[in-house]
Protein backbone atom coordinates (compact mmCIF):
# COMPACT_ATOMS: atom_id res chain seq x y z
CA UNK A 1 0.00 0.00 0.00
CA UNK A 2 2.95 2.30 0.80
CA UNK A 3 4.25 2.16 -3.00
CA UNK A 4 1.01 2.92 -4.24
CA UNK A 5 0.61 5.91 -2.07
CA UNK A 6 3.88 7.08 -3.51
CA UNK A 7 2.52 6.47 -6.76
CA UNK A 8 -0.62 8.07 -6.09
CA UNK A 9 1.24 11.39 -4.68
CA UNK A 10 3.85 11.23 -7.54
CA UNK A 11 1.35 11.29 -10.47
CA UNK A 12 -0.87 13.86 -8.42
CA UNK A 13 2.28 16.20 -8.19
CA UNK A 14 3.14 15.57 -11.94
CA UNK A 15 -0.32 16.14 -13.33
CA UNK A 16 -0.81 19.46 -10.77
CA UNK A 17 2.11 20.51 -13.09
CA UNK A 18 0.62 19.91 -16.74
CA UNK A 19 -2.37 21.25 -15.13
CA UNK A 20 -1.09 24.62 -14.64
CA UNK A 21 0.88 24.56 -17.80
CA UNK A 22 -2.15 23.67 -19.72
CA UNK A 23 -4.16 27.04 -18.21
CA UNK A 24 -1.06 29.38 -18.90
CA UNK A 25 -0.73 27.67 -22.86
CA UNK A 26 -4.24 29.23 -23.03
CA UNK A 27 -3.84 32.37 -21.48
CA UNK A 28 -0.84 33.43 -23.30
CA UNK A 29 -3.13 32.20 -26.57
CA UNK A 30 -5.67 34.35 -25.74
CA UNK A 31 -3.25 37.17 -25.38
CA UNK A 32 -1.83 36.48 -29.14
CA UNK A 33 1.65 34.56 -27.75
CA UNK A 34 1.32 31.39 -29.24
CA UNK A 35 5.23 30.94 -29.30
CA UNK A 36 4.94 30.73 -25.08
CA UNK A 37 1.27 29.26 -25.95
CA UNK A 38 3.23 26.41 -27.59
CA UNK A 39 5.77 26.12 -25.33
CA UNK A 40 3.67 25.85 -22.41
CA UNK A 41 1.77 22.60 -24.34
CA UNK A 42 4.97 20.85 -24.51
CA UNK A 43 5.73 21.52 -21.25
CA UNK A 44 2.76 19.80 -20.28
CA UNK A 45 3.28 17.23 -22.44
CA UNK A 46 6.65 16.27 -19.99
CA UNK A 47 4.74 16.21 -16.68
CA UNK A 48 1.92 14.29 -18.46
CA UNK A 49 5.05 11.72 -19.84
CA UNK A 50 5.90 11.56 -15.84
CA UNK A 51 2.55 10.73 -14.74
CA UNK A 52 1.87 8.48 -16.70
CA UNK A 53 4.86 6.12 -15.63
CA UNK A 54 3.40 5.28 -12.40
CA UNK A 55 -0.02 4.73 -14.36
CA UNK A 56 1.18 1.91 -16.81
CA UNK A 57 3.35 0.44 -14.07
CA UNK A 58 0.38 -0.59 -11.99
CA UNK A 59 -2.09 -1.44 -15.09
CA UNK A 60 1.11 -3.43 -15.86
CA UNK A 61 1.08 -5.47 -12.81
CA UNK A 62 -2.76 -6.03 -12.66
CA UNK A 63 -2.42 -7.47 -16.34
CA UNK A 64 0.43 -9.77 -14.80
CA UNK A 65 -1.79 -11.27 -12.31
CA UNK A 66 -0.93 -9.57 -9.14
CA UNK A 67 -3.89 -7.81 -7.24
CA UNK A 68 -3.56 -4.41 -7.14
CA UNK A 69 -5.35 -3.12 -3.65
CA UNK A 70 -8.25 -0.65 -4.43
CA UNK A 71 -7.03 2.73 -3.15
CA UNK A 72 -9.14 5.98 -2.85
CA UNK A 73 -6.14 8.19 -3.64
CA UNK A 74 -5.04 6.30 -5.97
CA UNK A 75 -8.36 6.53 -8.11
CA UNK A 76 -8.00 10.28 -7.33
CA UNK A 77 -4.82 10.57 -9.09
CA UNK A 78 -5.86 8.70 -12.22
CA UNK A 79 -9.14 10.79 -12.41
CA UNK A 80 -6.45 13.65 -12.64
CA UNK A 81 -4.80 12.49 -15.31
CA UNK A 82 -7.20 11.26 -17.55
CA UNK A 83 -8.96 14.64 -17.37
CA UNK A 84 -5.83 16.84 -17.72
CA UNK A 85 -4.93 14.64 -20.79
CA UNK A 86 -8.45 15.15 -22.13
CA UNK A 87 -7.81 19.09 -21.16
CA UNK A 88 -4.33 19.22 -22.91
CA UNK A 89 -5.84 17.56 -26.37
CA UNK A 90 -8.78 20.47 -25.90
CA UNK A 91 -6.24 23.65 -25.52
CA UNK A 92 -3.81 22.30 -28.35
CA UNK A 93 -7.29 22.78 -30.10
CA UNK A 94 -8.24 26.15 -28.55
CA UNK A 95 -5.09 27.16 -29.64
CA UNK A 96 -5.66 26.94 -33.10
CA UNK A 97 -8.86 28.80 -32.75
CA UNK A 98 -7.60 31.23 -31.11
CA UNK A 99 -4.18 31.67 -34.11
CA UNK A 100 -7.19 31.78 -36.37
CA UNK A 101 -9.31 34.42 -34.87
CA UNK A 102 -5.84 36.42 -34.31
CA UNK B 1 -21.40 1.43 2.58
CA UNK B 2 -24.83 2.83 3.13
CA UNK B 3 -22.43 6.49 3.89
CA UNK B 4 -20.97 5.75 0.92
CA UNK B 5 -24.09 5.45 -1.40
CA UNK B 6 -25.51 8.72 0.26
CA UNK B 7 -21.86 10.43 -0.45
CA UNK B 8 -21.91 8.72 -3.79
CA UNK B 9 -25.74 10.14 -4.96
CA UNK B 10 -25.23 13.73 -3.23
CA UNK B 11 -21.96 13.68 -5.29
CA UNK B 12 -23.89 12.64 -8.40
CA UNK B 13 -26.97 15.00 -7.89
CA UNK B 14 -24.72 18.02 -7.46
CA UNK B 15 -22.61 17.27 -9.93
CA UNK B 16 -25.58 16.99 -12.37
CA UNK B 17 -26.70 20.20 -11.50
CA UNK B 18 -23.21 21.84 -12.26
CA UNK B 19 -22.59 20.41 -15.73
CA UNK B 20 -26.61 21.67 -16.56
CA UNK B 21 -25.46 24.90 -15.66
CA UNK B 22 -21.93 25.08 -17.39
CA UNK B 23 -23.96 23.83 -20.72
CA UNK B 24 -26.18 26.71 -20.35
CA UNK B 25 -23.59 28.78 -19.67
CA UNK B 26 -22.09 28.12 -23.74
CA UNK B 27 -25.45 27.95 -24.93
CA UNK B 28 -25.74 31.84 -23.71
CA UNK B 29 -22.63 32.36 -24.39
CA UNK B 30 -23.22 31.44 -28.30
CA UNK B 31 -26.17 33.68 -28.12
CA UNK B 32 -24.15 36.34 -26.92
CA UNK B 33 -25.37 36.52 -23.61
CA UNK B 34 -22.36 36.96 -21.75
CA UNK B 35 -23.88 38.38 -18.33
CA UNK B 36 -25.83 35.18 -18.63
CA UNK B 37 -23.56 33.51 -19.57
CA UNK B 38 -21.41 34.33 -16.40
CA UNK B 39 -23.96 33.86 -13.50
CA UNK B 40 -24.29 30.40 -15.07
CA UNK B 41 -21.02 29.67 -14.46
CA UNK B 42 -20.73 30.75 -11.38
CA UNK B 43 -23.72 28.78 -10.45
CA UNK B 44 -21.85 25.99 -11.89
CA UNK B 45 -19.31 26.56 -9.30
CA UNK B 46 -22.06 26.43 -6.38
CA UNK B 47 -22.97 22.97 -7.23
CA UNK B 48 -19.80 21.82 -7.59
CA UNK B 49 -18.37 23.23 -4.17
CA UNK B 50 -20.77 21.34 -2.79
CA UNK B 51 -20.49 18.16 -4.66
CA UNK B 52 -16.42 18.48 -3.66
CA UNK B 53 -17.78 18.20 0.19
CA UNK B 54 -18.21 14.53 0.01
CA UNK B 55 -15.25 14.29 -2.28
CA UNK B 56 -12.83 15.33 0.50
CA UNK B 57 -14.21 14.01 3.22
CA UNK B 58 -13.89 10.81 2.03
CA UNK B 59 -10.29 11.04 1.05
CA UNK B 60 -9.77 12.56 4.17
CA UNK B 61 -10.77 9.44 5.88
CA UNK B 62 -8.62 7.39 3.85
CA UNK B 63 -5.88 9.50 5.21
CA UNK B 64 -6.36 8.82 8.21
CA UNK B 65 -5.78 5.25 7.72
CA UNK B 66 -9.03 4.21 7.42
CA UNK B 67 -10.40 1.67 4.64
CA UNK B 68 -12.38 2.61 2.40
CA UNK B 69 -13.89 -0.06 0.65
CA UNK B 70 -14.60 0.17 -3.51
CA UNK B 71 -17.89 1.45 -4.82
CA UNK B 72 -18.69 1.20 -8.28
CA UNK B 73 -20.90 3.97 -7.53
CA UNK B 74 -18.71 6.39 -6.16
CA UNK B 75 -15.94 5.86 -8.69
CA UNK B 76 -18.50 6.78 -10.85
CA UNK B 77 -19.58 10.30 -8.58
CA UNK B 78 -15.74 10.73 -8.73
CA UNK B 79 -15.67 10.41 -12.10
CA UNK B 80 -18.60 12.99 -12.81
CA UNK B 81 -17.01 15.37 -10.59
CA UNK B 82 -12.90 15.24 -11.65
CA UNK B 83 -14.99 15.71 -15.31
CA UNK B 84 -16.97 18.47 -14.96
CA UNK B 85 -14.27 20.18 -12.85
CA UNK B 86 -12.64 20.26 -16.11
CA UNK B 87 -15.02 20.93 -18.44
CA UNK B 88 -16.23 24.02 -16.39
CA UNK B 89 -12.38 25.55 -16.84
CA UNK B 90 -12.55 24.88 -20.42
CA UNK B 91 -15.87 26.23 -20.83
CA UNK B 92 -14.69 29.84 -18.62
CA UNK B 93 -11.85 29.87 -21.77
CA UNK B 94 -14.47 29.17 -24.19
CA UNK B 95 -16.81 31.93 -23.51
CA UNK B 96 -13.87 34.56 -23.16
CA UNK B 97 -13.54 33.11 -26.62
CA UNK B 98 -17.03 33.53 -27.45
CA UNK B 99 -16.59 37.45 -26.54
CA UNK B 100 -13.55 38.02 -28.51
CA UNK B 101 -15.10 36.82 -31.92
CA UNK B 102 -18.67 38.33 -30.43
CA UNK C 1 -13.37 -11.70 -12.82
CA UNK C 2 -12.68 -12.44 -16.12
CA UNK C 3 -16.54 -11.08 -17.26
CA UNK C 4 -15.33 -7.58 -15.82
CA UNK C 5 -12.13 -7.88 -18.04
CA UNK C 6 -13.47 -8.36 -21.21
CA UNK C 7 -16.34 -5.81 -20.34
CA UNK C 8 -13.30 -3.18 -19.36
CA UNK C 9 -11.07 -3.95 -23.19
CA UNK C 10 -14.95 -3.87 -24.50
CA UNK C 11 -15.34 -0.13 -23.22
CA UNK C 12 -11.46 0.83 -23.89
CA UNK C 13 -12.30 -0.18 -27.69
CA UNK C 14 -15.24 1.85 -27.90
CA UNK C 15 -14.22 4.78 -26.24
CA UNK C 16 -10.74 4.61 -28.45
CA UNK C 17 -13.03 4.99 -31.55
CA UNK C 18 -15.02 7.59 -30.06
CA UNK C 19 -12.18 9.52 -29.72
CA UNK C 20 -10.52 9.25 -32.52
CA UNK C 21 -14.02 10.46 -34.43
CA UNK C 22 -14.00 13.21 -31.93
CA UNK C 23 -10.33 14.39 -33.01
CA UNK C 24 -11.19 14.01 -36.78
CA UNK C 25 -14.65 15.80 -36.10
CA UNK C 26 -12.42 19.22 -35.03
CA UNK C 27 -9.74 18.60 -37.63
CA UNK C 28 -12.74 18.70 -40.55
CA UNK C 29 -14.23 21.84 -38.10
CA UNK C 30 -11.18 23.78 -38.30
CA UNK C 31 -10.67 23.22 -42.66
CA UNK C 32 -14.71 24.51 -42.56
CA UNK C 33 -15.78 21.17 -43.46
CA UNK C 34 -18.84 20.94 -41.45
CA UNK C 35 -20.93 17.86 -42.64
CA UNK C 36 -18.01 15.59 -41.84
CA UNK C 37 -17.32 17.42 -38.71
CA UNK C 38 -21.00 16.31 -37.57
CA UNK C 39 -20.81 12.87 -38.95
CA UNK C 40 -17.36 12.42 -37.12
CA UNK C 41 -19.41 13.19 -34.17
CA UNK C 42 -22.79 11.02 -34.80
CA UNK C 43 -19.85 8.42 -35.43
CA UNK C 44 -18.58 9.11 -31.69
CA UNK C 45 -21.88 9.16 -30.80
CA UNK C 46 -22.40 5.46 -31.71
CA UNK C 47 -19.30 3.95 -29.92
CA UNK C 48 -20.01 5.95 -27.16
CA UNK C 49 -23.62 4.26 -26.72
CA UNK C 50 -21.89 0.83 -27.08
CA UNK C 51 -19.26 1.44 -24.25
CA UNK C 52 -22.26 2.96 -22.23
CA UNK C 53 -23.68 -0.83 -22.43
CA UNK C 54 -20.97 -2.42 -20.16
CA UNK C 55 -20.77 0.46 -18.19
CA UNK C 56 -24.37 0.50 -16.85
CA UNK C 57 -24.95 -3.06 -16.52
CA UNK C 58 -22.37 -3.39 -14.09
CA UNK C 59 -23.67 -0.02 -11.87
CA UNK C 60 -26.70 -1.83 -11.79
CA UNK C 61 -25.43 -5.46 -10.80
CA UNK C 62 -24.07 -3.36 -7.47
CA UNK C 63 -26.97 -0.98 -7.16
CA UNK C 64 -29.06 -5.12 -6.82
CA UNK C 65 -26.78 -5.44 -3.85
CA UNK C 66 -23.99 -7.72 -5.98
CA UNK C 67 -20.37 -6.71 -5.23
CA UNK C 68 -18.70 -5.90 -7.85
CA UNK C 69 -14.68 -6.55 -7.17
CA UNK C 70 -12.02 -3.75 -7.82
CA UNK C 71 -10.10 -3.51 -10.88
CA UNK C 72 -7.47 -1.39 -12.30
CA UNK C 73 -8.32 -2.00 -15.52
CA UNK C 74 -11.84 -1.26 -15.53
CA UNK C 75 -11.41 1.76 -13.41
CA UNK C 76 -8.90 3.09 -16.37
CA UNK C 77 -12.29 1.86 -18.89
CA UNK C 78 -14.22 4.23 -17.06
CA UNK C 79 -12.19 6.98 -16.46
CA UNK C 80 -11.89 6.78 -20.56
CA UNK C 81 -15.42 6.47 -20.75
CA UNK C 82 -16.21 9.46 -19.00
CA UNK C 83 -13.75 11.61 -20.21
CA UNK C 84 -14.43 11.07 -23.73
CA UNK C 85 -18.41 11.99 -23.21
CA UNK C 86 -17.13 14.98 -21.87
CA UNK C 87 -14.97 15.94 -24.70
CA UNK C 88 -17.23 14.66 -26.97
CA UNK C 89 -19.68 17.42 -25.26
CA UNK C 90 -16.88 20.05 -25.59
CA UNK C 91 -16.40 19.19 -29.27
CA UNK C 92 -19.76 20.16 -30.12
CA UNK C 93 -19.42 23.67 -28.71
CA UNK C 94 -15.90 24.20 -30.45
CA UNK C 95 -17.45 23.08 -33.91
CA UNK C 96 -20.67 25.38 -33.40
CA UNK C 97 -17.63 28.31 -32.76
CA UNK C 98 -15.53 27.16 -36.07
CA UNK C 99 -18.91 27.49 -37.47
CA UNK C 100 -19.19 31.02 -35.77
CA UNK C 101 -15.91 31.89 -36.74
CA UNK C 102 -16.14 30.12 -40.79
Amino acid sequence: MEGMELASFQIIASVGGARSSVMEALREAREGNFAEADAKIEEAGTFLAEAHKGHTGLIQKEAQGEQVPFSLLFMHAEDQLMTTITLRDIAVEMIEMHKKIG
